[in-house]
């Protein structure tokens, strides 16, 4: 273990093996973090609040949590979490691993997310969404919740597997995202978006199957589905399958 | 009091009865706080600028500032002030009691704030907004207060009372939004808006009296006025108003 | 120099004279900082990243960095840098004179900036941006650089001098907006912007010559170029330039 001499670390916390955590860090109680895991400066780590139901916050191992980061107890998430700095991740979220989260995100918790999810940064995640495996979601988009604020109503966003959200989109309450469908930047969308489609504008309209898009990279090949040719940052049995599927 | 031992609070600042001060905050001299006021870490408290006038920052009573938050010298808060984690707040601002400011909002100082204002995370609120009790502003929204950037004319946004919002919407400068209006999400707001109305689109438009929006929570009561039917987070005082007036 | 008492400086790192280091601050071994700078509170400067290619950041003389700002080793910084609090800056940013970068500005590194560059409050900047002296970008607005997430396409964005970035804009992948242009507020933009003209909307259209949009101030002055009329924080030797060309 390599706490940094300023660091503020609860002896109720459960700390892994080989953990750093960096100056003006503070762990708290409430908070299970598991081997390998470093957690950069200015941190706060396992906020207390009610509506975490006494459960702790659990990191997954071989994580890294960048600096000026706080998380909520109550929350769960599997090996390899990966944030930016300055996230802000509240209670009751259960994701799987390899989450990525970028910097200056804001969950607000109360969400599932898969495995291989990646948020860009500033990305803003309403309560009682559902966001399933290898979905990518770009800066400024926002996953809303209340049909017509304020209500009692929750009605969550579901984005399903391996689907795209471009940049300062707005997701209104209760939309499924279709698999493997993309939602262009700048877009306002009030309605599902069927799988493998892309939608555009305000509000989103249908604009052509995703297949129809072409890389302008000059290869002429189609863009999407994206897991043919983006490969960064997956590990190569998960692009070994992807291969197997697209490249034939 | 509860300050905790990194802290550092200057010995000029005027500190109230029953104060907690979380670990690695900063008070500088110029601050004045309330009795029963909880500051938790990381924040930055009194900052100084000459635009103030040599106004303190003033924190009423029974108070919450939520850690990595940043207040500067010369704005004064009511009662029961509620941020969530790393606001930033500049100087001359005047805001009543029960004024809650989300997680990441940006207030530039400037501003006027009613009663029981709600923004909730990164809302930015531009110079010289004039903002109603019983406001709610939903992320990512905008007050925007210069008509031609760059230029030396300001023309704040004005928020009449029980006005709401809603997520990632851009308000135009010196637009006035109508008491108990709607703003629907993803709007970019160039006229006044009538009271009593939704607008939504861009450019916004008018779309239906808010009273013919019906709740999708199979009640087919209208969803607005929302005092009807939202409560959560209100004063019973406030709250039996509201019913005497629309439970009829 | 005035380094507080609990900021923590490595000795590895290269200081100038009359500099003035905050509280929880931490200054990390990569990092060349000029004379007369001010770093406030709870900043991390000098965060290590393989992609730096080892080298330093550098922060030119006369320069003020506010409160819990993020800055990676690996980026340069003429004289005279200002930053609003917050602020996250990656490696391999080329910046010149009196680049002012707002309140929680998210700049993703290896991007060419050049000098008296405003960026105002949640500006977010994509790798392999280009903007050029004298340029405004407003607040909540983007600029993106992948033409179909994901790919292996990088197209910055190039904003050319003097042109008007307005808020909540997102700027599509390659764009090029032209010299003493003006984006309004809220638009998607898809094309290139021609020179000293206006577009709006989305997807963002001609609107008009940028000459013809009149000052809302009484004067009925034209409104762009902004440089004849709008002088405040450029020094005396630019504005009097300005005023020669303009004031005829």
């Amino acid at each position: 273990m390599a706490i940094n001499a300023t660091a503020i670390v609860s002896s109720k916390a459960s700390i892994g093996s080989n953990v750093s955590i960096g100056d003006f860090t503070i762990i708290l109680d409430n908070v299970v973090i598991g081997d390998n895991v470093s957690i950069q400066s200015h941190c706060l780590i396992g906020q207390p609040t009610p509506l975490s139901d006494g459960k702790p916050l659990i990191i997954g191992n071989d994580s890294l949590i960048r600096s000026h980061s706080i998380f909520y107890e109550g929350s769960q998430f599997g090996s390899k979490l990966m944030t930016g700095h300055r996230v802000t991740v509240r209670e009751k979220i259960e994701a799987g691993d390899n989450f990525q989260i970028g910097t200056l995100c804001d969950l607000q918790g109360h969400a599932k997310i898969g495995n291989y999810v990646r948020f860009h940064s500033s990305v803003h995640i309403g309560q009682h969404s559902i966001i399933d495996d290898f979905v990518r979601v770009y800066p400024y988009t926002v996953l809303t919740n209340d049909p017509h604020p304020p209500s009692n109503l929750v009605l969550g966003v579901k984005v399903n597997k391996y689907a795209i959200i471009a940049t300062m989109c707005c997701i209104l309450p209760g939309v499924q995202i279709g698999e493997k469908a993309i939602v262009g930047a700048g877009s306002l969308v009030r309605k599902d978006v069927e799988p493998e489609t892309l939608v555009a504008g305000v509000p989103a309209k249908y604009i052509c199957r995703a297949s129809e898009i072409i890389l302008k990279d000059g290869t002429n090949q189609p863009a999407y589905p994206w897991m043919r040719h983006f490969h960064r940052g997956y590990p190569k049995e998960i692009t070994d399958e992807w291969l197997s599927i697209y490249d034939t």
